[in-house]
């Protein structure tokens, strides 16, 4: 992983090192309308295919896309649904039947143009159609900066779990503008800094200070504070990747929170819950079950579950019954031969995995109470 | 790439060398019940599902399973209905779910046990689901054995065309029983001759020469001849795949035949030729546009075509008109900014790339006849 600091033209470069695959973050703010050529050159493509959902494609769209034709790109545009729901198959069907319409070839980039939905679904397009075509994310939201848009990991969910259909599918780049988070949703905004917090307390102690420092200044998008914190957490997320593309061991360590997230998600039905605040909920867990197996430090839970509420970010798992967030592990693609991968913090900035069954990771009393039931009951049907 | 001989047990190695993702291919007569500890050993399952077509499954699908509950597996078998049309994305869903009920997860192994469409279908799930799951190939057709079975391409075809999805996902072990041919239909055993006559008349005159000398004798499965003749067969694409495991290179060499094979199998509906008539139609074809191009010697075609033909094999393009085959040439995978990366014969044993557009692989008069149009109708509504 290289970091760089602010180069010419305002841009900020954040190498992603995996040897004939690397790629470059470039980071930068009201830099949307410079992409072009950088997308042009690192793909090669001749034809550009733009993937957005209706707000983003109406608000960027065609600023992105003018650049690319300036690039000398054609430039034909796809429109799917928002919403988690959208990474379905039969999406990912419809979408080789666009690119076939347009004529798409191996020289035809697919560029992401929006949060982790539309990067997961483009991805695994672009992983799948022809057996892989040039891929290129241009994220819009904090989430998809930090998180989705480092690591390759595209797919989509099945009807039993989340991402439970995926492959491993590097971009050729990564294009962020910050300059369009300020149209994000303030409950989008705060989902996105869970991954933020997550990237510090898992690696970070120092960095982790500057967000209890600078929480408040990130949530108003304090160009001065957020900038550098993103490259921070984009760094962390690329160094750790840089070190385990496959998520063979290190890798690993990026799932603190996500093993109750995915539950939470699957009981919720995708639906009320966004994955920032699922991993929130999850961290806050991850942070006081590592208390009580006597990991991590007292005190460790309290300042990551303080530290998310400065983000506006929920702490506390949904009141399901215990059974079914039981039942809702089996799916964790981190099982093997029955045991779950949990991620545990040995503390601030200190992460680990142990080999736990779904009963260790939630004892009883852990979750659900008598009035579980009707609640678990009335989310879903929500 | 490491080439062995009978080592002990009766068993030939053949190694494909890929770096973390190397693998094996293991050759023998009869060996089919002995291969489930090495199936075991390679991938680290503890639940096997082996993935069938209906006859195949019922003659060997038991004594596979044996020898894998025999080194201490869990087997679990999904049937689907054999043909290439069962390569489809829903067949895939289908895998999916299956998988999901037997509690399938990243540990869990597929094993194809099949020809070709069954290895390019399981190793496309063992590819997609949950980012990728161990898998092996039991290849039972001279096709899979020296084919599909080398190189990792996996995938399914769209309704506008063949293997327009897919991945690279290598296998943990191919295991091949000749054994299993005795029971493969005449038809089938002479489509899978034509890959190992390409293989020999892209890379090797002198297995061309024995292949010459032999084609009675390999026709008849004669086991002093079979054996070394599919070893020499994989062992040339294992050199080419462990060349060029992502087909930027001397893979596409591997192609002879296919450009024009795939727009047969397209105006067929995938109906009535076999892939390995196809590809000995559309290598037939490239030796004498080779020939009328000033590329091949004259003489070359003479030789493939003969060669061809005692294998029982067709050599002439089906009578589409030329604009049916121009237009199916639109959606080849190998077109990179409107151009066909065509592989051409220089003679018996060497072959390169040369781009040219699809009228130029076809020029006017090469294909087609005025009654064409009549017995293209009828091709399609069989």
């Amino acid at each position: 992983m290289r970091s760089g600091g602010a180069a010419a033209g305002g841009l900020r470069r954040i190498g992603v090192e995996l040897g004939d695959r690397s790629y470059p973050v470039v980071l930068g703010t009201g830099t949307l309308a410079r992409s072009g050529p950088e997308i042009g050159r690192r793909t090669g493509a001749s034809l550009a295919v733009v993937v957005s959902v209706p707000a983003v494609a109406r608000r960027y769209g065609p600023t992105l896309e003018r650049s690319l034709r300036g690039a000398g790109l054609r430039v034909r545009r796809i429109v799917v649904p928002d919403g988690d729901r959208t990474k379905r198959l039969d999406v990912v069907a419809r979408l080789y039947r666009r690119l076939l319409e347009f004529g798409a070839d191996r020289s035809t980039a697919l560029v992401a143009l929006g949060g982790g939905v539309v990067g997961d679904l483009t991805g695994f397009t672009a992983a799948t159609f022809l057996r892989g075509v040039p891929f290129v994310q241009v994220p819009t939201t904090v989430l998809a900066m930090v998180d989705a848009s480092v690591g390759g990991k595209v797919g989509v969910n099945l009807p039993q779990g989340k991402n439970l259909v995926g492959a491993f599918h590097q971009p050729r780049l990564v294009w962020i503008d910050v300059a369009t988070l300020q149209t994000l949703a303030r409950r989008q905004r705060s989902a996105g800094f869970a991954e933020v917090v997550k990237a510090a307390a898992l690696w970070d102690a120092g960095f982790f200070a500057r967000l209890e420092r600078d929480a408040e200044a990130l949530m108003a998008l304090d160009p001065g504070r957020l900038l550098p914190a993103l490259a921070r957490a984009i760094a962390i997320k690329a160094e750790i990747v840089s070190r385990d593309e496959r998520e063979a061991g290190p890798r690993m360590l990026l799932n603190l929170g996500h093993t109750l997230a995915h539950a939470v998600e699957a009981l919720t039905g995708y639906r009320g819950v966004l994955h920032g605040e699922a991993v929130a909920m999850g961290m806050a867990y991850a942070a006081r079950r590592s208390e009580s197996l006597g990991l991590a430090p007292p005190g460790t839970a309290q300042r990551i579950e303080a530290l998310l509420r400065r983000f506006a970010l929920p702490t506390e798992l949904p009141d399901f019954p215990r059974e079914a967030y039981l039942a809702a592990l089996q799916v964790d693609k981190k099982k093997r031969n029955g045991r779950i991968r949990y991620v545990v913090l040995r503390g601030i900035g200190r992460a680990e995995t142990v080999p736990l069954s779904a009963a260790r990771i939630l004892p009883p009393g852990s979750v659900g109470t008598p009035r579980g039931r009707r609640r678990a009951t009335a989310g879903r049907a929500r």
